[in-house]
């Protein structure tokens, strides 16, 4: 078993291109032994966001804390701590913090081959 | 794209024998399009408990709100919100509530084949 609290692990710096004022924790990965899919915790200051991307796995979204928008080509959706989104495979997307706080949220994806 | 406060979410009461005062939203499941795992969300009242039991799947677990114990048949640890917790498959487990409060977390499993 592990068991942290989300806290003391590290906080990175994502390395895609089109991410702003992100960084987020790797809290249960393949590193852990977990097979299947793994646990992000995304921190994003105000006016922070994530690429407008599309990609061949999807997302599931918890929204801890903060206020904030999730984008694709034609429309916009506010959320709020305690909404829940999924982002299927190939769905545009973006993250946007429209908040004056800091936007926190969980992002689970499937583990590549 | 889903999109919904998880309070929409119907709660339900879990058939599993050794369950006391819980209960679960399905958050993202089968039912939306996930084909590779699933995310709960649990709601327990003080002193309530999941099953001590052991399965051949893993759970990845973030405590939302309230305060607990997960235990094994030798071990016991004490979680508060904020916490993240990794049971690989066949690790015995059981959660607890311990507080005063109700205890939410998010539980995510694989689907099964």
């Amino acid at each position: 078993m592990k068991h942290v609290h989300n806290t003391e692990v590290k906080l990175e710096e994502p390395t895609e291109r089109g991410v702003k004022d992100v960084k987020l924790r790797w809290l249960i990965s393949k590193k852990d032994g977990a097979e299947n899919f793994a646990m992000r915790l995304f921190e994003m200051e105000p006016e922070g966001h994530t690429p407008l991307h599309q990609h061949d796995w999807e997302h599931e979204v918890f929204i801890l804390e903060g206020n904030g928008t999730i984008k694709n080509k034609t429309n916009e959706e506010i959320f709020r701590g305690g909404d829940v989104i999924f982002v299927p495979s190939m769905e545009w997307h973006q993250f946007v913090n429209t908040g004056k706080e800091k936007l926190k949220f969980l992002c689970l994806i499937p583990n590549k081959e």
